[in-house]
């Protein structure tokens, strides 16, 4: 065994200096992002009171690469190339013929991969001349990425924090103070959106929907000081993600194996499409025959049981139009505390890889999430953040079907970010205090028929 | 700026595979431990009951190297070797010529340096057919590592955890209890010392002395089923810690610099000892000629205020006498939010640095502390817990000395953990409920009268 290398670290040169677009590679493409008015596809300026044009051009772009800016690899330099670790005691654990990799994305300060895209968002609106940002976070992993990357480039930064989460992750809220953040519990009476919320339900948890009306809002009334920041679902994001997979292919060649599958967890689709764009790269222009598994919570299951539709990207309404799974903009889904994976919808990019057959999905109940956390955080140490367990949970499936079909097969995950900021989740799951949650068919038709008429 | 490397990794196999022990260089021994009935010094024998033999017999090693068993070098892969940091984006924050480097401990599993040490004791009870182990934590950080650790040989762990770290800290018992390990407030009513305690003072917030004392007795009275591990504080604990020290030399070399000076925090001396020994190796057969600056905190200053002598290691005088730096075993610190650094004496190996006139020390208040906490995490990234900010803020102290004198001097400190469990004490910094606490010179003479007559 003493041999056995377990983690495949690459130098900070091989952190990729471009950025892998699949909008050059996507058989069919994007379907258009429609204005919320005219239901007419929008163009760049339609986006220009809420991003600043480098990202709105990397949002439309076609080309294959994306050049990294020198700023930004300095500040990637702090934690980037992450581990690849190959899951030995896991393994052991699950006693699968099955070879685990994880990719360890919670070795970043802000302990996830959102800094990936947090970093260069507030760079290019720096570049702009904007000095803040708004934006909205769930479980307040993204809150905390932009937070510190604002203070990297001296920003001010605007956090609506979805109120179930702020209330079950009071030390969230201080580490985004800690750099310098201002932290508002989303509804809130500081926007019209979030009045017109507590108007409706006084007592509501909130949700990313809700928050993101208000980051949005609270950016658009800013007489153009302040832009909006979005964590996940849009192109440019999840773009910026892939230096996550770019490493991974290099890895695995040092580890000698090629995936079979690669899974990891669909909120808003950023944490996947970063493991899994370049190897889908592979598999759309090398002949790799990679399986990429999206897994979403069987209590927001937006690609297993949403609709494919046009519909808003916020709850208020207030978003341009994107086709997309979703379960309506108006679903609020139940306070499960991966709170990083309630959002009604799901990025155009995922959509469309799902739709065209690139990728499957599937959904997984709480409980089997949190009993894979902890089987996980046994083996190899690492206590996962709950979004991240539903990466493990499939992995672990994964392994299972491989043992059961007497098979080697190679899995890699992305563990998206440790669960430090999580324990009161891991406190309720031993106090036999979560359950699961399925939502009623007869539920997701009724917010499906509010879905907007294009 | 593009070719600044600000991360000196090492690959797997430059994981130590000795740790170096400092007892073949001092140049004066270690004076003796007695036993604190008759006065005499103690043999193997008489740590029996609380240790196995393997770890006694490194307690009184004077061999230069000890193998590292290759069961825990496989542990030791999950995390080292651990990253070195050019502070760059501190260093130009304090714009000073001084070079700052820190080794990153807070990657591994359980957040901090306590896991180099907790898994080869854990790796050794096992070997000698104990099952389980009891033990105190202060801040958190050493019950995590041991709960990990014992976790990973299968082994039962019952921590007793100071009363106001338990208060303070609720989901550092979440992620014990994770691993499974048995974790009791103290002082508390399960041992014979936590009743003595709780009678003469019901309102005990706990002192790690007192907890020491509690899980002493807990291994004591189990009928040898359970033995004891200690943090700190002992020579085997500071040994295995030196791989810390070892790896740094060499990614000093990889950064083509070596240290003018090497600074550490020190509440029992592990965190110090593990950067420090390998230096003072060099100092002492290399011709070299490196600083080395222990940091204790103001309010709790044993090497800085306390009295060269004879003291019991815990409360309840129940473990052997040892000849340390010692605020007398009767000192309850203030509640300060650097839990790990509450300790009443000094390791044996820092004492006799010290007197040898091998090291120098320095105590830094609070709030200095924490600001040279928020200095660094807003540079690098990093919320330091609050024991890791003591060397933070004297490598600061380092770097202005530096500039005061226009001097670039290379300044090398160990950022022991993360402060991801410790973010109640930022919460109660940013709200200004933080002082400074000085303790009386007369409240120090009471405890020195109280010093047991050797």
């Amino acid at each position: 065994m003493s041999d056995e290398t377990v983690r495949f670290e690459l130098p900070q040169s091989e952190i990729p200096h471009q950025w892998y677009n699949i909008q050059a590679d996507l058989p069919r493409p994007l379907p258009p992002v429609l204005h919320p008015g005219t239901k007419q596809p929008i163009g760049p300026d339609d986006l220009a009171p809420l991003f600043p044009m480098a990202l709105i051009m990397q949002e439309v772009s076609r080309d294959r690469y994306i050049d990294i800016p020198e700023e930004v690899r300095e500040i990637y330099k702090l934690w980037r190339p992450t581990p690849l670790l190959r899951a030995r005691r896991l393994e052991k654990a699950l006693d699968t013929p099955a070879h685990i990799y994880y990719k360890y994305e919670g070795v970043s300060p802000s302990g996830s991969h959102k800094l990936n895209t947090a970093t260069p968002q507030a760079y290019y609106n720096k570049e702009e001349g904007i000095t803040g940002l708004t934006t909205e976070t769930g479980a307040g992993q993204w809150g905390t990425a932009l937070s510190q990357a604002c203070n990297f480039f001296g920003m001010d930064c605007f956090v609506y924090m979805v109120k179930i989460s702020y209330q079950q992750k009071p030390y969230r809220r201080a580490i985004m103070q800690a750099f310098g953040a201002d932290v508002t519990p989303s509804p809130s009476d500081k926007t019209q959106a979030g009045r017109m919320i507590l108007e409706r339900d006084p007592n509501s948890t909130g949700s990313l929907g809700i928050a993101i009306s208000e980051a949005v809002e609270a950016a658009a009334t800013s007489g153009g000081k302040y832009k909006y920041a979005l964590g996940s679902v849009l192109n440019h994001v999840l773009t910026h993600q892939t230096v996550i997979g770019q490493e991974c292919l290099k890895q695995m060649e040092l580890a000698g194996e090629y995936p079979d599958v690669v899974v990891g967890p669909i909120g808003g689709g950023s944490n996947f499409a970063g493991i899994g764009l370049p190897f889908l790269h592979q598999n759309l222009t090398a002949g790799k025959q990679t399986r990429l598994v999206g897994v979403e919570p069987a209590a927001c299951p937006s690609l297993t049981r949403g609709k494919y539709a046009y519909d808003f990207g916020d709850t208020a309404g207030m978003t341009p139009l994107v086709k997309m799974y979703t379960l309506g903009h108006d679903f609020v889904p139940a306070p499960l505390h991966a709170g990083g994976l309630r959002y009604h919808g799901m990025a155009s990019i995922i959509c469309e890889m799902y739709d065209q057959g690139l990728m499957e999905a599937t959904a997984i109940p709480q409980l089997e999430t949190f009993q894979a956390a902890i089987t996980f955080a046994r083996s190899e140490g690492i206590i996962p953040a709950p979004e991240a367990a539903h990466g493990i949970a499939a992995a672990i499936r994964e392994a299972q079907a491989a043992k059961e079909a007497g098979e080697k097969r190679v899995v890699l995950f992305n563990l998206c970010g440790h669960g430090h900021f999580d324990m009161s989740a891991y406190d309720a799951y031993f106090a036999g205090e979560l359950t699961d949650y399925e939502y009623p068919q007869e539920e997701i038709e009724r917010a499906m028929a509010a879905l907007p008429q294009v």
